[in-house]
């Protein structure tokens, strides 16, 4: 029998080669994904058709209205998304897509639905090259949440604490490319643009680090833009 | 100008009164109450009215639906409460009525709301004395939780971290209702009973434990019982 493991799936790339590696890594993959309130619903949809392609167990899809709690310019009511920034711009500070406290209450669900069916893991996409403004995407963050993963669960009581996986932690993004293209991830599913447009805007922050992970690859990105 | 404080709401006892300690303490106060799939909707109306009683800056009452990632007794779906238990019982394992990973979700939401109100400080009013068996009542986790908010969020970053506060965590319930008592907590608003009927049960493991506390505490409980 294999272990089970969630892995939180958002629709965009980094969560789809996650996903790729716990089932290369002989788990069954439980994907959840959560709508919290995103400025549009492209990804969610994204969410929904990679799953379906790479084969997951189960996936569930649950609302939880971070927008009603938490200020961003990803959320709905929030401010302009940033555009058109050059890589230096992009790297500095703390950048108004961060969502308060997002991979802490992300984790939480995960370790929740884990619980409950008995799962070793959690995945999570997450890095930190290519969004060091993050504080919630950070190696010591997710050291943190292991900790509460191991004191405040019933599995890690036992002495069977469920493990946050972070593979792809320190990897650049086209190294990502590189092995999700290895897993046969479908890239032309994932969805990375901040808008919810027909196609993707190629200007967002995630646009331009996108495209550009794809050209250090050496690939070319399979999805239209506009 | 006050501190801002989020106060994680249950409509129970135990958060009436750290709710009331927040307020003596000069927070201005920022109720947060999730449905997260309870089997009843009486602790929600019952918070709704304490946030009306004691006077909260604002009142937010967000639906993440945990019945659907968690087993527990306490949920919509799960299996039947335990009741008529001794103390000694109750004392006993984990209980059936833990929901997985719940502290670690409701923290999440509540330094999220902190995060994007400038708030100083998350307040819970979990209490380990009563409660042995949930692994996220132990101080230990409280502990772990607080380094998740220090790595994980903008304020953490910049040095001003939101702290988690857990001023009844080592109080006995007779302790909790007599701070309560001497901070005028509307008692006869709140519910304990982990069911959803017109009067408390009596029988429940929560009634059993608030019963035997106003009676150590020489006071009489305002509500009602069958």
């Amino acid at each position: 029998m294999y272990s089970k493991a969630v892995v939180l799936l958002s629709g965009g790339l980094d969560s789809a080669v996650a996903a790729a590696v716990a089932k290369s890594n002989d788990y069954d993959v439980y994907a959840l994904t959560v709508d919290y309130g995103q400025k549009h619903q492209r990804e969610l949809q994204a969410a929904q058709n990679i799953g379906n392609a790479i084969g997951v167990q189960e996936h569930k899809i649950i609302s939880v209205p971070l927008n009603r709690l938490g200020k961003s310019s990803l959320l709905q009511s929030g401010s302009e998304l940033p555009t058109s920034r050059s890589e230096d711009e992009i790297g500095k500070g703390i950048p108004s897509t961060y969502v308060p406290a997002r991979n802490t209450i992300l984790l939480g669900l995960g370790l929740a639905w884990a619980e409950s069916l008995g799962a070793d893991a959690v995945f999570i996409g997450a890095h930190t090259i290519d969004y060091p403004g993050y504080p919630d995407c950070r190696p010591e963050f997710f050291k943190a949440f292991q900790k509460v993963s191991e004191l405040g669960t019933k599995q890690g009581v036992e002495g069977k604490p469920i493990e946050i996986k972070t593979p792809l932690l320190e990897m650049s993004k086209d190294k990502i490319i590189k092995l999700g293209n290895k897993l046969k991830v479908p890239f032309e599913l994932t969805w990375s643009c901040y808008k919810g447009g027909k196609k993707a805007c190629g200007v967002c922050d995630s646009c331009v680090i996108r495209r550009k992970a794809f050209s250090q690859a050496g690939m070319e990105d399979p999805i239209e833009y506009e």
